[in-house]
Order: C-alpha cells, then sequence, then structure tokens
C-alpha cells in the first residue's frame, strides 16, 4: 500500500471532488481548495459539493479550504483540476507558497487560447519546473463518484513519477495504468472535447448511432493527425487517453461538451446554452478555437474543428455542416481519414 | 449514376432486407430470396417484412422470392446476407445455378466454427471462385431504414469491383468508401460482435461509460493484434469497419450481441436468450468460439474473447469474468493493450 498523503486538489469542481473521493477511499487525507470563500464553507458544512458533484456524501477525509497557505503548508502531492481557462489566474496565486519539489498532478483538458498551451505547459509557465504528471482517461467524475469501475492513465515524462501517481490514486474501482506521452495524453484530452461537440450536433440532430460512429472514427483519425504532429506518439491515441475517453465523452449523457453540440443543433446560441449550465464549463468550446490555430501552424487538416468553430462561433446551421462533413463524394476510406 | 442493376440480395433478415431498400433508393430492382416460401409471400403480400424488420414499408422495386431459379436468373450482381450458421447449407442450394462471373457482396459477420473460415472464404469454398466483395461498417439496419446517414466500406482484393460495388449502393443517405484489406474488414466485423457481449455484460452489472470505454479500447486492440496476425492490416482497425462499427456495436440499443450480453450478466441462461430472440441470430455467440480457436492458432492473447467464452458455455459468473479482465494489478498502459 502508497504511503498515506496529504494531498491538495486545486480547483472544487465535479472532477476535482469526485478525485478527492477517490484520494479518500485510496486512504490518503484530501484538501480541496476553492477559489471561493463560500463555496469551501457550504462543501464544509454540508459534506456535499452541491454545486458541480450534487448528491455524493463526502467523509471527514475530504476537507475544503479557499485559504492559499492552508492549501499548501502540508501538502504531499497537489492535483491542478482547474479549468484551462481559468488555471492561470488560480495558480497565481500559489506562485509565492508553492513547495517547487511537489509533484502537480494536472488533470485538466484544455488548450489555452492564444498561448496554444497544453495544461502542462500552463502549469510550468506559472510555477516554474516542478515535477509533473497528468491523470487522464475515460472518466466522467458522476460515474467514479459512484464507485462504478473506471481505468485511466497516469503519464508522466519520469517513469518514477507515473508510478507514484499511479499507486497514490489506484482503488479496487480506480485502476491507474503508467504511460509516458504526456503530450499525447493531454492533446487526446483536450481534443475530444471538440469532437465530443461534433458529436452532441449529430445526436441534436436526431441522427443514430450509425453517423455518430463514422464520426468519432473520422474524429480520432483527426486527433491522432494533429497530436503526431505536436510530438506525440500515435500508438497513445488507440488507448484510454485517446480513442477510450473519446468514446465516453461522446456517448455518455453526462458528457458536457456532447450537451452543447445537442443543444446548439436544436436551435440554442452558444451563449444560451452557456447560460443554462450554470457556471460548468465545457472544455470543448474554447479548446475548438486553440485546435484551430494549431492545426494552422501544424499545416495539419482538422475538418471536424473547422465545422464545430464555424457552427459555434460563426453562426452556420448545424445541419449544414454535418452534411458537408459526411455527404462528400465517395472516395476511399484512406483518403477519407486522411 | 450508376447504371439500374437487377441485385439479388441472398437472405431475408433484417440487414438483407434494409440493404435492398438502400438498392431501390439508388435506383435498382432488388430481389429477396428468403428460404422459406412462407417468409417470401408474407413480405410479398404485406410489403413488409413483419419477422425481421418489422415497421418499415417496402416499394414496388423490392420484390421477395424463395425459388431459386427466379433469384438467379435476371441478377447482375449478388449480396450474399446469410448469418454464417447458415451460409453454406443456403448458398449450397445456389450451387448448380450460379452464374460464375456475377459478383457476390458478402455481408455477414461471423467466422465459421470447426473451419475458421472468413464470410468470404465460406462463399468462395461453396461457389467456387466468384468476384467477391464486402460490405460493412458502423449500419445497424432499423437506422439504415430509417435513412440516417450511415458510412460503410466497399472492399475487395479487386479495385475496380470495389468501386463497382460503391457506386451500386451509394445514396445521398449511405455513403461508401472503398478499401483493399478484405481480411480486416471481415475480421473487424466479425470480432466486435465479441466484444460487444462483454459490452452487453458490463451494462447488466450496471457498470457506466467509463468501464465501457476501457472495454472497448482493450477490445479494439485485441481485434486488431488478431487481425494482424491472420495477415490484415492494422489501419483498417482504426478505420469505419473496425473501431466505427465496434462503437456502435458496443453503444447502440439495437445491438443484438451486446443485448446477449447484458441479459446473461441479468441471469438469464444463454439458451434462455437465444429463445427470446426469435430466430434473430447473435452472431457473435459462435464467433466467440472460433475467436478462441483462432487465437490458439495463430498464438495470440484474447483475453476478452476468452473470458466471454467462460460467461458464455462455462457458466462463469459474469462479474467474476470482468473482474478477472478489468481488476488487474497495475501496470504500464502498454502492458495492458498488448
Amino acid at each position: 500500500l502508497a504511503d498515506k498523503l496529504n494531498v491538495t486538489v486545486i480547483g472544487d469542481g465535479g472532477w476535482g471532488t469526485a478525485l478527492s473521493l477517490v484520494l479518500a477511499e485510496a486512504g490518503h487525507q484530501a484538501l480541496v481548495w476553492s477559489p471561493f470563500e463560500e463555496q469551501a464553507a457550504e462543501c464544509s458544512a454540508k459534506r456535499e459539493n452541491v454545486r458541480f458533484l450534487p448528491g455524493v456524501a463526502l467523509p471527514e477525509s475530504v476537507r475544503f479550504t479557499a485559504d492559499v497557505g492552508e492549501a499548501v503548508a502540508a501538502a504531499d502531492m497537489f492535483v491542478c483540476a482547474v479549468p484551462t481557462i481559468y488555471m492561470r489566474s488560480c495558480l497565481s496565486r500559489f506562485v509565492d507558497a508553492f513547495p517547487s519539489d511537489r509533484p502537480v498532478v494536472s488533470v485538466a483538458k484544455g488548450i489555452e487560447n492564444g498561448t496554444l498551451m497544453r495544461a502542462t505547459e500552463i502549469i510550468a509557465d506559472v510555477l516554474g519546473p516542478v515535477p509533473m504528471s497528468v491523470l487522464c482517461g475515460p472518466s466522467h467524475a458522476e460515474e467514479v463518484a459512484r464507485r462504478l469501475p473506471t481505468t485511466v492513465v497516469a503519464s508522466s515524462r519520469d517513469p518514477g513519477l507515473a508510478r507514484r501517481v499511479q499507486h497514490t490514486f489506484i482503488t479496487e474501482r480506480f485502476r491507474v495504468y503508467t504511460n509516458s506521452d504526456v503530450i499525447g495524453v493531454e492533446v487526446g484530452a483536450a481534443l475530444k472535447n471538440v469532437i465530443a461537440i461534433a458529436a452532441g450536433i449529430c445526436d441534436g440532430l436526431g441522427f443514430g448511432d450509425n453517423s455518430k460512429a463514422a464520426l468519432i472514427t473520422r474524429g480520432l483519425a483527426e486527433i491522432t493527425r494533429l497530436g503526431c504532429a505536436m510530438g506525440a506518439q500515435r500508438a497513445t491515441f488507440a488507448g484510454l487517453t485517446g480513442l477510450g475517453d473519446l468514446i465516453t465523452t461522446c456517448v455518455s449523457p453526462f458528457g458536457r461538451n456532447r450537451h452543447v453540440g445537442e443543444q446548439i443543433a436544436k436551435g440554442k446560441t452558444l451563449q444560451q446554452v452557456i447560460d443554462d449550465m450554470h457556471g460548468q464549463v465545457a472544455e470543448g468550446v474554447r479548446t475548438t478555437e486553440s485546435v484551430c490555430a494549431l492545426a494552422d501552424r501544424c499545416h495539419v487538416e482538422t475538418p471536424i474543428a473547422r465545422e464545430v468553430a464555424k457552427v459555434l462561433f460563426r453562426g452556420k446551421p448545424a445541419l449544414e455542416a454535418v452534411s458537408d462533413l459526411m455527404m462528400r463524394s465517395p472516395k476511399s476510406e484512406v483518403e477519407a481519414l486522411d
């Protein structure tokens, strides 16, 4: 068994809270840092994260704070569970106090607009060269919180750290494999959300599983193409953080990005959909912009991301976008997936 | 536009009937051959295949017969849409009359027990060296019949025939790509049904999308491993007939193989489930046996197929099988997918 650790989860969202439950079950003390005093106080008082993981009782070994000093004081390990858009501002509050020898486990799934940085690059940019790992895979927070069997990947360039993260998080119901392709893991985790918006568009148009399977297949080819151009290893995209996470995100009713696509295809505007989500972040919306910019930079074709961008930001009708994607002239499968 | 053809569909199941609708929409005459007089007569009279594709009205350009001579007389092309288990006996009735220069498009998805032949191998074994193509992909019959957008692959060692099949079947809602890897297409189509039984077992046990995505990921690795050992090309399994068809089959509520796994995990016996299906064939049950034999022959590990076989044929409890698969000791992702 792993040593009992004090792990600070930076970010009070559903995924950070679900991971604090996993850590508690694995025998550790989890301290969830919220940027908001009231939210931390409410979670502490109710033993429940009513806003982001409602209906799940939290044990005594999961505590909450909004105090940076307290969050940093005893931490043996950090989990960075802040959406990419808020990551830089949240982490900047930790800069002065951060113990630079403590590992940070990133579980964010986006690519920053403008800088086009992956989550670990943002963390290094703000906190400096701390020991870094990524934890990703097909893992909806709601299912993890209900202790449904889940399998994820701990990735780090340092194999020792990947194994340490594996042993810290592993439980009977939360299986952790190691992997060394940090770029591939982060690119797969981020880009899947863009494909999930497209999958949601298919759902919203009333298309069936045949269409969605074809879209997911082409989506994985698109992710793999861009990821390899960014330096990732092809095999990673056939694994849990590529294919696996893509399937869950495109299929699960819990998927927020899928939900965004579905609602837009049904006629809502992006702003309406975001307003209806009450602060839950669909990372794929901003990631779509970053993916188009990365595709330009890497000279790679990303037709799905391009069509999603047109639907989200330029008012292109959803049906027209899907038709432009799927109903092209006949050719060979190799060309179609290229 | 393609020439107007007379296409005979051998087999009166849901998929053969749905394909006859596609052919009709593409401007061809479809003649569906049933091995049973009464079934052919009922379909003709009601303009509906009540037994295997209920609720779908059939146009005048789809006709039915149980007469082999009529089925062969005017046919420019044949579709072989008979489940693998009945294929040899059905095709044997065509041997004497078969015009050996007419192409046969196989849409079956199994591997014969004992001989371990793929569908095109069975066809060649019975009918001799006729021009042969395969049509496969994520394509539930019910969705195709409802004209939901579907994308499939026409595969043949003869590129000209693959293109001819493509142009024969293609419609606005039924997109056909070509591909030359017949072995890969047939192996993917057959083996996905075995993984779908395992996915159904996960569903029957009440596991969620996280588990199922992990299973599908490992299932595709297993299919790819065995397929490559059989001479297929690795890239095929990342395409529509590999990944795409696997997703649909594991996720769709229409999936018969998924249904078998689900019912068994809920406590029914295999015989009870088969009896309840009223003549619909879940190809994956018999394919599971063939896959285990092929794995022995090719010296390849197929842990999912092995566990499915234990559950189906040796009474191993479903939960124990999934635990043995998913809850193994921690290791690297490469090892886990190998």
